[in-house]
């Protein structure tokens, strides 16, 4: 079974507007074995709004209209819906009334174009709307002219889920084939999506039984989302799980996520799990790290704090390096890093001190030292390791890069 | 004239990514006279990217491809737009050699399937990728068929925002009627959406002529977009600025862009114009606010550094506060607020000095300090102001509201 999405209404056209409510949609149908082939989103115009619903019912099983269910002139979801389908709109009285007590409640005076809210194709079941005043439709057509599912749901999020679960849910359920669907989401660290592609491909045509998508996140980061579909739950799962463990043996150490964790958490079990402590000294990435790692709640608990030494007197001041050895090597240099690490180490008493410099850009890179390099250190106190990289891209890019590496060395470290 | 935006990748379809370059596309699109009609989300199906590609052809002047343009077999997009215009591929030798030159320059081997992404359609102009692998395709079609401008451009949006700006905007202002577009985007600091709407409609009512938008930025932040189209430049300037005018009148120095820029941006020109320097101390926004401040390019001049101070012996440590102050008041206090930023200005030898504590959440709340409870300090050596605010929302949007008050705070000491 596949779905179209079709989302209405002009202001979705524009840059300042989002349709959403088709990432929970996405979800849900996902959970009852439908998968959304299309996404449309159409402006307020009849013709458009027409040639979208024909063009949907042609190619997908379940079509759902969302929005333009309102009273304004703009609305036009149920003319065209029942235009398109060759049926009637029938205007229910009981809608109506229920419409005017809605605005008598709150000691309003209904305007005479809501009753147009009150407008049902003919053989629609109506949905109640407990939280809006525009009911949805729910429509299921099995006859000579072919078999389809058509929903119309009210724009605003919170109307449309509760409107889907209560309403759709248990409706679809009736009507579709029982299926079973497990997921799983592995992320791995510092590869380059091409080269996990090449290295998955092979792996992949022993499960092709499963679905599989290869994305690339935030710089240093590639998921591989698998999706198993089957006559049991446990079977889904046996076979999600299967692919997860072949790629989990080729990817080894550079996965360092199954269930779609991020970096941060990851990071911050691991700290949490050795009971260890950390302190950053931030050049380049200017406070990058620190915001990544306290994003997690409850990361006071292992992440003490750090610096954030741009300046170079801040480097010995904040974080005790020595200016001779910033005279010597420069500022970027794989010493400096070292000693980030070591004197934030020592100024915070944390178990692990990371230290990070580079050149972010766009201006003061040079033929030795480019923009794009960047030393990373992680110190414990018996050893320091460094890690010098060329990243590449904008300064957001570069700093994010970096930022990624030093917490993948971190998770490196406590995992060994 | 109208356009379709297709992106194209199965990840698009599910809960897990949405397309965002489409509301980059769909604001330069308009300020080029283009109206975007039809968005279309289609997955890495042949058939389905087939039957898309036909009806955006048969229904918009100018249709834009967004991915698939990879080296991997689900990169279908130059396939399947050759075939839907009855055109063939053609792998150029230039492209490839430029790939391989790519991969050489950064030590790695090229996989042969990256030598797909040297296929360009006949006809079509080569879109260099200055930023990432695929190059972009051009198409402007003027025969007997028809007329229409078609754009392939890659996913990544550095990628494509970089590639669109230099490569097809040109294009495009020599195929498309002149057009005189002027916006103007205002931004408003610490004012709550409803509000500024109450406030700037009746000011509108008197301006007609301009298209306005509204628009919650990130929290702190809401924008007015104002848009005039008319029979020459100048004209549409002088009604856009004069509608700009008037908002500036009424919301006066709450108003801290009136060009689009950032808070960071704005921050830092008026510490530039100062010749004034900063140095941060962050306890609940971890990072956030040096983070910010250095995501703008040569913040190095004015933005010494900083320490994220989330325990409670670093804000002795590395900011200077007593820890008799502490235990007095508490971490999260107006006095180790105010402590921080003095401690903080003094330790880095900066003009201004910024302290933030508070509880971004979900634990540590208590009936006297909430989750959400604020304060954010500024120290100049003469005086400290502070700030105590109740942010509402989760820890993500309470650590932003903080950022922003704090940079708000920066910019109007800097502007008095």
């Amino acid at each position: 079974m596949n779905a179209e999405i079709i989302a209405i209404g002009s202001e979705l056209l524009t840059p300042y507007r989002q349709d959403t409510n088709s990432l929970f949609l996405a979800g849900r149908l996902a959970q009852l074995g439908v998968e959304v082939s299309f996404k449309t989103i159409v402006g307020d115009r009849h013709a458009d709004l027409v040639s979208t619903a024909r063009t949907a019912l042609g190619r997908a099983d379940v079509v759902i209209f969302i929005g333009g269910l309102g009273p304004t002139e703009d609305d036009l979801t149920r003319e065209c819906v029942a235009e398109t389908l060759g049926r009637k709109l029938q205007r229910h009285a009981r809608i109506v009334e229920d419409l005017r007590a809605r605005f008598a409640a709150r000691g309003w005076k209904m305007a005479e174009n809501n009753e147009r809210q009150g407008d049902v194709i003919t053989g629609a079941d109506v949905l109640d709307n407990k939280r809006g005043s525009a009911p949805g439709q729910f429509i299921h057509i099995d006859d000579e002219h072919g078999n389809a599912i058509i929903m119309l749901l009210p724009g605003p999020p919170h109307e449309l889920r509760a409107m889907f679960e209560e309403q759709c849910v248990p409706r679809l359920q009736t009507l579709l084939p029982r299926q079973f669907i497990a997921a799983r989401e592995l992320k791995i660290a510092m590869i380059g999506e091409s080269m996990v592609d090449k290295r998955a491909a092979p792996i992949y045509k022993a499960h092709t039984d499963i679905e599989t998508t290869i994305l690339a996140g935030t710089p240093g980061e590639v998921q591989l989302h698998l999706r198993a579909c089957a006559g049991s739950a446990e079977e889904a799962q046996r076979r999600v799980d299967a692919l997860a463990t072949a790629l989990e043996d080729e990817f080894d150490d550079t996965i360092f996520a199954s269930h779609g964790e991020t970096m941060e958490q990851i990071v911050g079990y691991f700290l949490g799990m050795r009971s260890a402590t950390l302190a950053t000294a931030e050049s380049c990435t200017g406070g990058l790290l620190a915001e990544r790692i306290t994003s997690v709640p409850g990361s006071s608990r292992y992440f003490l704090g750090g610096a954030v030494v741009y300046d170079n007197s801040l480097k010995s001041e904040l974080a005790g390096v020595p200016g001779l050895l910033i005279a010597e090597h420069g500022a970027v240099s794989s010493q400096v890093a070292a000693a980030l690490a070591e004197g934030i180490r020592t100024r915070c008493k944390t178990t692990l001190g990371v230290g990070i410099t580079g050149i972010a850009g766009p201006a003061g890179g040079s033929e030795e030292k480019p923009v794009g390099l960047v030393f990373h250190a992680l110190a414990d106190g018996t050893n320091t390791e460094v890690v010098e990289r060329k990243f590449f891209g904008d300064r957001d890019r570069i700093r994010e890069w970096a930022s990624q590496q030093a917490l993948d060395m971190i998770r490196r470290k406590l995992m060994g």
